[in-house]
């Protein structure tokens, strides 16, 4: 019925939120206009600043609204060690699991040079300038166990090897809690064949 | 790591979608920021927009920018029938699955006075006036089958009869393509005793 209306274009619009379709952008359209004006008011204007001002940080390549993110301008992080991500979201989660205390470099991508996507396309130049300054000890290469996450990942192993850089893979095998009954035969035969010496 | 700044707000300000908990926003927040920057500002703007204009119907009062919705506006709808139902989102879903070409009238709510829920707030004044200028001739009952819903339905009806206004009830029963096996015994005692002849 209102499918012309300014109703019909706020379901369309929702609907670039990432899993969101059709009827459940219908049922936000509703919430929002029926029972939360003012939380909606606030992110509306939370998201034009958001786009307006955040932008990457200028030495780790993450999201962020300033010259340096958090991560990069805390002075109580250990710059001797860098954990290498694909993206700011695997950057984030990493600092809220872990209590890892150094800094991070996002890839934006991995290497994937049917698509054209080579190491100028990572930042690997910026990444090179770092590893050449002599401050870093230590690499955590936590690009995902895709093909070309591991190819991205030996790629820059051999970038540290180059510059007298130790480099760790971060380890893959049966996720904690998880059975084996449902583990998948992949995982499953890495894991073997990656026993550790308990 | 970013948990202050202008992306944790973000993050934190989509959780008033409804079904959106932490996770999801943050994957929609680093969506958002990294793959659909203009589709971002469109939907917020959209959604300012849309608080700031976006009232009620005067005369069925779903939700509209106009002073009277689309269907109340359009001359070439039956004004007649009139359909009650409790939501704006009601009748969108009625409108767009029936092919209902009368009216409606939404409640904003049900009969509940524990809750100090009472004739007036679901606007059943308006309603009565309708009824009382003797346009309508029939009102078809879509509330909700809970026991507030029924209520509703019931006292509305008595309101119907009271202006010489048939009513009707929408049925209910086993859903289409629904298998006894798989429904509730209420649903299916009413199905039971509701049957139809054919």
């Amino acid at each position: 019925m209102h499918r012309k209306g300014l109703l019909g274009q706020l379901i369309q619009n929702l609907c670039c939120l990432p899993g969101v379709g059709p009827k459940t952008a219908q049922r936000m359209a509703f919430h929002l206009l029926q029972r939360d004006r003012q939380g909606a008011k606030t992110l509306a204007q939370t998201l034009l600043q958001a786009i307006d001002e955040i932008g990457y940080c200028k030495q780790c390549r993450t999201l962020t609204e300033g010259e340096l993110c958090e991560v990069c301008a805390d002075k109580s992080r250990d710059e001797s060690v860098i954990c290498i991500v694909e993206s700011p979201a695997d950057a984030w989660i990493i600092d809220q699991a872990t209590g890892f205390r150094g800094r991070y470099f996002v890839l934006h991508g991995r290497l994937s040079p049917l698509d054209g996507i080579g190491p100028d396309e990572l930042g690997l130049d910026r990444l090179e300038q770092q590893l050449a300054s002599g401050h870093v000890k230590e690499l955590i290469l936590a690009t995902n166990s895709t093909v070309e996450g591991e190819a991205t990942a030996y790629f820059i192993g051999e970038l540290a090897r180059k510059h007298q850089v130790s480099a760790s893979r971060i380890a893959h095998g049966v996720p904690m809690g998880g059975e084996l009954e449902f583990t998948d035969s992949n995982t499953l035969s890495h894991a073997f064949n990656g026993r550790v010496g308990m």
